[in-house]
């Protein structure tokens, strides 16, 4: 049976956690920041020595086909595999990094063994995942596209424009709008990717065949009211958009628990305007970020989301807009990959079991265009999007074997 | 009797409005920024065209003395009068710029019409008054210094320190540290500013009596929980720091009613995290601002402040830390000077009343050292530290005139 290369897998894992990595032991790469850009030189590099050639997409989405395949291969749908390299501020090594080097790795074993496929095997590295500009962006300009209007609107983290910082970066703003992929160029999907949550930990088992993607929406709630001096306004008089921001703050557990015992709801940024200690805040922002596997409950999370802001609005005598995204819906996984996943983990020894995802990735726009599968290995302690996160090597190549042997199966 | 050229003071209170002002209307002047250090240097300019000669202090408080005095009348103690030339962020062209300008305009007719001086009459400008780096700290380092470590410590509103901005400036941090009035040098302070609240347009009266200065606390409350990825985190077992402290925001409001009806709770400014949309935040850091005009009630709004965040952090599974500065006393101010303003108003027609200030003024700091008026004119519907703030012409040089009449007086 063909096996990945693990000391070089986890040697690879190993250098590219190191870049960005700030003094709080995290990883710091937003997307087309500085680090994130040494990142894709990196990967290109490492692409490059195995004989790849890496193809980079008008929105930065890095594709590595399998070489030496015959006209005849070449022109059939893809099996696609791959995830990110970008991360969330103070971020873990291996949400992304994990899938991105594993299909890297995959593709080198296939090329080195010269196995026999009968359709291209790719590799894609996904841009900005995480969303610094807006989430999944890569393979939601693959699947649907962006106009120029949406990508003007685009700001980043620090307060950057998408567009400054993709031009800054090398990238080709009029290319980006031209993202799509060809229809019918892709067979099927599978990526791997650490769990993020710590259901396979507390089972004990080793692999998790993932059944569907939740659904995630949200955006920017901003409340307004009036800025006024701090000492000389009378508490009866203000209109503190701030006070306001709080009470939304506090009830958002509460709009999450009320409506699935699976609804998450986070508010990640706020930013307050003028921001001085002795001003009250006449605009404050955050952000707010639903999630629900289930579509019909997402739109009653995204109306009791504004419902209560409009009322704690009204109640502080301010006025309250919203700047949301479009929804990304639910996305069930290809029941036939899942199979595949089962007995390919069977297959090894390993323990897998089904579960969904709560949170969002780049399968899930794929999901929309051809057959998709995920497969997931434990978290230590569940934890992700920090310093923290950790995978034990054991469980990184288990996972990338049973990706090898799906992408084999897809291709062959 | 003699009065201020109201057509001078008004042609340099526009001019300096000038300075600083950003698209949206307000001023942005933060102490020793850009805008700052060029509104410094139009100050200067303004006495040099006057023939007064402008001492900077170790802290980069401005002082301008009456000149062609004895030398007798020089080793009296003087009198000051001043406010500052910072604003807040998206500030308005009044607070602080009239007293300093107000200052100035009476030093000129003094020294244009040769009054024979008892005592020097001298303009301060103090550095810092809106607490980009500290509330008050110019007139703070004058009567009680700052030791190097408590330079060190602070940050300003964009994150920099102030060692480096004020050296950038062409401070000496060596020389700030040295920075205190000279014991015996002053015999009595007065100081005109807008009233920034509503009760004299209210009432219908042009000049303000101050009678004290409200006290003044308060600092960083930070609360701390863990940073977990924002869908796999099941809301049960979060610790979301950004929803702790948005119940403690929406308590505030109520922490100050129960108070008095006086005291005014203000959060101004709030920090995440990390900051990412899809990140529950681990860290929150609010900034607050507490105020009284009686010392004990201070004593139990602090108090109160402090029980709330910690009874928060604990319902959510949080630490909590605070990081409070030195609370500013109520300071009643002399009693003498507020005769001397009654009877100067009365003696031009004017109709005034005695008022508290709510706002914090670096005369509660010179109160500690030497008798000290404040004189309040009205502020157009009670706005202040916004683009909206206003004054009319008419009340800016009843107040003028009433600040040179007490100048002289207590000069002479």
């Amino acid at each position: 049976m063909l096996s990945i290369d693990a000391d070089r897998l986890v040697a690879d894992l190993q250098e590219l956690g190191q870049i960005g990595r700030s003094k709080g032991g995290g990883l710091d790469r937003s997307s087309f920041s500085t680090a994130d850009t040494e990142a894709r030189q990196w990967y290109m590099s490492r692409c490059a020595e195995a004989g790849l050639a890496v193809k980079i997409d008008g929105i930065g989405n890095m594709i590595v086909c399998s070489p030496n395949v015959s006209a005849e291969v070449a022109s059939r749908p893809a099996v696609w595999s791959g995830s990110h390299i970008d991360t969330v501020p103070s971020g873990g090594q291996f949400d992304g990094a994990l899938g991105a080097v594993a299909a890297l790795e995959c593709l080198r074993r296939i090329h080195e063994e010269g196995i026999a496929l009968n359709r291209p095997v790719c590799v894609a590295v996904y841009s900005d995942e995480e969303g610094n500009f807006s989430s999944l962006l890569g393979s939601s300009a693959l699947v649907r596209g962006y106009s120029r209007d949406e990508l003007d609107a685009m700001i980043g983290r620090d307060g950057d424009h998408f567009v400054d910082t993709f031009e800054a970066a090398g990238g080709d703003i009029d290319a980006a709008t031209r993202t799509r992929i060809a229809s019918g160029s892709l067979h099927a999907t599978v990526e791997l990717h650490i769990e993020q949550g710590p259901f396979l930990e507390q089972l004990g088992h080793q692999i998790g065949i993932v059944t569907g993607i939740v659904g995630m929406g949200g955006g920017v709630v901003t409340f307004r009211g009036r800025s006024d001096h701090a000492g000389t306004t009378p508490m009866a008089v203000r209109r503190d958009a701030l006070v306001a921001a709080g009470a939304f703050l506090a009830s958002c557990p509460s709009l999450a628990t009320s409506t699935s015992s699976r609804a998450v709801v986070t508010c990640g940024l706020i930013s307050v305007e003028p921001a001085s200690a002795n001003v009250v805040p006449g605009v404050a922002r955050v952000t707010i970020d639903f999630r629900d596997p289930d579509a019909d409950r997402m739109v009653t999370l995204e109306t009791k989301i504004i419902d209560t802001a409009r009322s704690i609005a009204e109640e502080h005598h301010l006025d309250v807009d919203f700047d949301f995204e479009r929804t990304i819906q639910p996305a069930p996984l290809d029941a036939k990959i899942q199979g595949m996943i089962e007995g390919n983990a069977k297959a090894r020894g390993l323990v897998a079991s089904r579960l969904s995802s709560a949170a969002g990735h780049d399968s899930q726009n794929m999901a929309l265009v051809a057959p998709t599968g995920m497969i997931f290995v434990p978290s230590i302690g569940g934890r992700s999007h920090c310093p923290e996160e950790s995978t034990s090597w054991a469980d990184v190549e288990n996972g990338a074997n049973v990706l090898l042997d799906t992408i084999i199966q897809l291709a062959t």
